[in-house]
């Protein structure tokens, strides 16, 4: 019996029970399994989210780490559950395009169409397959079952329309996709890709009435309750507040981004 | 040393250190102790949505395992401390009505009042049993401690008055007990209760001024943005809206429920 | 390969991916560390706060625990990463006064600035040390790695100007520096401060317009719905209501202490 980590990431929040009767699950089929909580409060149906979330964190576990994701408004629909064998990980959860991004980065990708019940509960309720689907499969990975034995491979996996910056010759533009517990405004503009726009010459960043000359490397390089413009930890363009909040100053609320454009041209 | 499982439920919340403490006590007596969150915010002294939580998601968990269960208003007065043998499960808490589904669903049940100080931390304040009782007593058992060596069998544990439905030969009606973080309206109706309640005739289902003669098996049974009524994972009746918020149609705050009634007939 | 317990303690919150990123780069470089959250729901920020959770949880851990805290508002900046063995404990995190309690408690502390960027991640990023520098290095401290190797001891950590009560001979003078979920309001007068102030004289206690003279061991000493002053289960005084929220009696809102005086005189 092998001790595999499994991350959870769902939208269950942590006030009812469900990722605790998901975590037994796990427990009575592989007891040795290691649990990481990644987030329960992607906002609900929030598959646009998590699809980030997972994409962000997968790289720093240790490689065959089980990623179980549980963002699954169709469920007891006809969308398919399935496990994803990429960027050596394994993800498993609804076919709703919450893995596209990684699916659609690794041409050595090999999805499962979980279709073999003997992994599931012995019964499989219409409203809560992250219990009865997903959880027994993560538990029989982490214990070392081979994905293949699941069910058939397909080569259709659902797409997701993930937000892409818009480029002209002399604009990019992104918005904000994530506003994190610090107020802290994320765009979907990846620093390699601002980078390559600008081609060495300087940027100019408008969001709203706001403008900016200068990417700064730190928080700290302005002075408390400032506006500025840096990277975020996770290589996206953040507009932020040096100890303070950029969602308040844009009267941006944390748990609803309003997608707000976010503009960068060349000086 | 053994390896067993201890959850958690308490209604300690997460901003607090105190569930921390709970399980850096745990560890300083069986430093190889599994501990899995189940929730910690259930409502400040809600000992019947903690009942129901632990009634909800033991059989999910392997045979054994302990289930520390700390909602404690009476906390320093006169009620007792127990452990709950029943259903090849342990429960660990306070004597206040939070394991009377439990032991009054098992014959062979053992309350064993919790007397044996040694298995205490040294010093018990007045206010934070979770801490100073329970969590010890949870890591003495996880390390093979017989129960029956930590107080005595008592025969008259706090009883709980859950509210259950009152049916009538023409009517059965329950109420609304929990709301989900989908807004999802979970009443008191048991699956079992309902089918044997119609007895192969239709039912008509109010809830205010919205009624359904349907039983659907699953959200995606109706178009996004309806209401409709099916049984919750846990097999109760269910008031949702496919990919929305029934909560928000009644008007229902999801941390406290009004309690309000669901009516069912036959057609 | 050592399993040694590390706690978490952060401003990060549980809704964005950050604590679960630290995690994941610990399990990378100690597959069998244990991870225990003390509070990721520390205000943004919150030194002081965050200073007083460790200086209470961190006796309740078994000896040679390491405590992770990163309430990093400074991060980037020239505020130092530190480890700070003492109390039998290990300290990592940010040298901006998080530990001054604990340092300036154990004459025999040793604080060691983090120089050797080996025990670091590969490539650091500006604004996210938690993950870079504090995670990777509380897990090579799980792993065994002894803290001097890892950088210079230094003996001029910052200090942190804690809240202290003021005491004249007439009065004791303190604040309310904590509200927890239960509404309770925890000053920042010591029990044992109180005592040895009163030298067995009675006590009259005063918040705004409400005044006691007694001080009672529990809360279910008065009938519920009733202020009460009781010592905390941390040992601070407290005032509350048995069953209810004294925070709603004084208009005090749970994430934001307004600081208000409490005092304390003679009979």
């Amino acid at each position: 019996m092998k001790q595999r980590i499994i991350t959870m990431t769902t939208d269950f929040g942590l006030k009812d029970p469900y990722v605790g009767a998901m975590k037994g699950v796990i427990l009575s089929i592989n007891p040795i399994a290691r649990m990481i909580d990644i987030s329960h409060q992607v906002p609900p149906g929030g598959v646009q989210t998590a699809a980030r979330v997972l994409m962000e964190t997968h790289p720093f576990f240790p490689p065959q780490t089980i990623h179980l994701a549980v963002i699954d408004p169709g469920v007891g629909g006809p969308r398919r559950p399935i496990i994803v064998c990429a960027r050596d990980h394994l993800f498993v959860g609804p076919d709703n395009g919450l893995f596209w991004p990684i699916i659609s980065q690794d041409p050595a990708v090999e999805v499962i169409h979980l279709t073999k019940v003997t992994y599931f509960r012995p019964i499989v309720s219409h409203t809560f397959h992250g219990r009865d689907i997903f959880a027994p499969v993560a538990a029989h990975l982490s214990s070392g079952v081979n994905p293949r034995q699941m069910g058939n491979r397909i080569n259709n996996p659902v797409r997701l329309g993930m937000d892409r910056p818009h480029q002209t010759e002399s604009t990019l533009a992104g918005k904000i996709t994530t506003i994190d517990r610090f107020g802290n405004l994320i765009t979907n503009i990846r620093q390699a890709t601002l980078t390559e726009f600008l081609g060495g010459q300087h940027p100019v960043i408008r969001l709203g009435e706001w403008v900016t000359t200068e990417l700064h490397n730190q928080y700290t390089d302005v002075t408390p309750g400032t506006l500025l413009a840096l990277f975020s930890s996770s290589g996206y363009l953040e507009i932020a507040v040096n100890q303070g909040r950029a969602a308040d100053a844009f009267k941006e609320d944390e748990t609803a981004p309003q997608g707000r454009e976010v503009v960068v041209e060349k000086r």
